[in-house]
């Protein structure tokens, strides 16, 4: 018998939908231990007011168990102020920054297998006083990790960018070759090591239309991006491209492919998520653990609605599980 | 009983797969008159070669009639040099420019219902001593058109370009109120003129990821695009946006589209295209007169093979019917 595996949840913003997702997803039974990293009462008013049962279970490293259907493992954080669904409140921005920093140390520690997460609110946690410019961000700084990579992964596609949340006007002089040798080294690391690939076959994006056509639409594809593959290349790094990002999403390329490294924001996520359809998952490579998250936002107006769709979420918990069956 | 309508069809590169293409859709029988503007010994030469039954019938602007299966009607423009497939000659670069310009002509006249071009190639026709940067700007200038706006067309979806083949580095700047305006212009009157569409809602991707955040991540949208999309709602145009480019691309925006406007290449193609899976068409609005074409470029090494698949082209004469009829 293998021994379950321990994920740490963070619902994130407490006004938004997150705790009504894990609410919901509780209602079955998952194969590892769900351990929900936040206030008890948040998530028992929640489940109250959506009408679906819902026992806590006090965590306990000890005692390692699978989460059983209609209840959930806490680690208790207290709020600092009453939540309402819907409702912003600065006084709470401290508590949702509370629930992270735990679940980062308990996986720092090694005492999780991964960490999922829900949508937090950046603006509210600004106004609390603390700088938040993503969890991300905030993964990286808490466990002294210097560069990080964003991935997001639906059914049949891996897409991971080399620039993320900088306006388009910036991507051209982010993109240099330093910046393309370390994304690619996480990326390459990463799926071997996390998601079990021996050689990752990585697909690499233009950065101008055609990928630049021979340097009639932009010369960083000959400056930057192909001197850059071609030294990882030597260093026998399994890549491709770069090849223009219009033709790069067809079958006979993404059979082929492990991932998809696009440059910039827009030039990716659009086709991953009309592809996905709602049921896609943020990865975070290059932390020292696993971390998944949805890739919503906290959608504040259907908060204790019952009217959301847990997609993502289910998506980020599978994943974070798959993935760290890899790494057992 | 209508008038069949008459196309002008130009196969493009005589050496690429323009010529299979066409012949390969000319073994069934449309509902128009298919007009080929080309040496007529280039098709005889490639549809031996393909094993294909071909009957040329020479073109009578007073006998119109649909074109029968087997056999397209054609408009005999002499090559210069002999034509072999998958190789480039610099000596036909003018008779492929002058295939344009008949085409181009006879729908000025109102001869025709449309054009749909085959692929070129623009490196060798400025070999042979023309400039020449694209069918979209070559038919703009023939015409005295000033301005053009690039659409892509696949099923369910429209894709329009606020800017096209330019460094990804440049976009920014060119985004300007002035450029939404005329953009936004063609968009809505070639919609209703050739698409037939009453109040086109044009959906509008912002230019930076999320569209901006509220400036958090540039501020193109709050100084360029909001106001320029303001003043065209108060003209009485139906708009949304800006929304961001990686969740404008949903079934709760598409089915309300008519035609997503994307700020930029690879912000709007990489998802039309995979959702086209090779059987997108282009459409260049603007022009006087209806111009459709492939989505792809010459092939060369698949001239004379049969190994293509003609799915862009029957897109493109299928839209070009379509949109004529809108028009007749």
């Amino acid at each position: 018998m293998t021994t379950p595996l321990k994920i740490a949840v963070t619902p994130g913003e407490p006004a938004g939908i997150g705790p009504d997702l894990i609410i919901k997803l509780a209602q079955e039974s998952w194969q590892a231990q769900l351990v929900v990293f936040a206030d008890g009462e948040v998530l028992k008013d929640r489940a109250e007011m959506l009408g679906l049962p819902l026992t806590l279970l006090p965590y306990d490293a000890d005692n390692l168990q699978i989460q059983p259907a209609g209840s959930l493992y806490i680690k208790q954080i207290d709020k600092q102020a009453n939540v309402v669904p819907g409702e912003l409140d600065s006084e709470n921005g401290l508590y949702v920054v509370e629930t992270l920093r735990q679940a980062c140390q308990a996986n720092m520690d090694g005492d999780f297998a991964a960490v999922v997460t829900g949508p937090v609110h950046k603006g509210i946690i600004n106004k609390a006083g603390v700088s938040f410019s993503g969890h991300t961000e905030f993964f990286a700084y808490q466990s002294n990790t210097i560069d990080v990579v964003m991935l997001l992964a639906t059914q049949g596609l891996n897409v991971a960018l080399a620039t993320t949340h900088i306006p388009l006007e910036y991507v051209s002089r982010a993109i240099t070759k330093e910046r393309l040798h370390k994304v690619i080294h996480i990326i390459n690391t990463d799926l071997k090591l996390k998601f079990g690939i021996k050689s990752p076959h990585i697909y690499v994006c233009g950065l101008n239309p055609h990928a630049g056509e021979d340097g009639h639409i932009g010369t960083e594809e000959i400056h930057t991006i192909i001197p850059a593959l071609d030294a990882l290349r030597e260093e026998g790094l399994n890549i491709t491209g770069p090849l223009p990002a219009d033709t790069i999403f067809q079958p006979k390329y993404l059979d082929d492919a492990d991932v998809v490294l696009a440059m910039y924001h827009d030039q990716g996520l659009p086709v991953l998520k009309y592809k996905g359809f709602g049921a896609s998952v943020n990865i975070t490579l290059g932390l020292p653990f696993i971390r998944t998250s949805v890739d919503h936002g906290t959608a504040l107006d259907l908060a204790g609605t019952g009217n959301v769709d847990p997609g993502s979420f289910r998506k980020a918990l599978e994943k974070a599980i798959e993935l760290a069956q890899h790494t057992q």
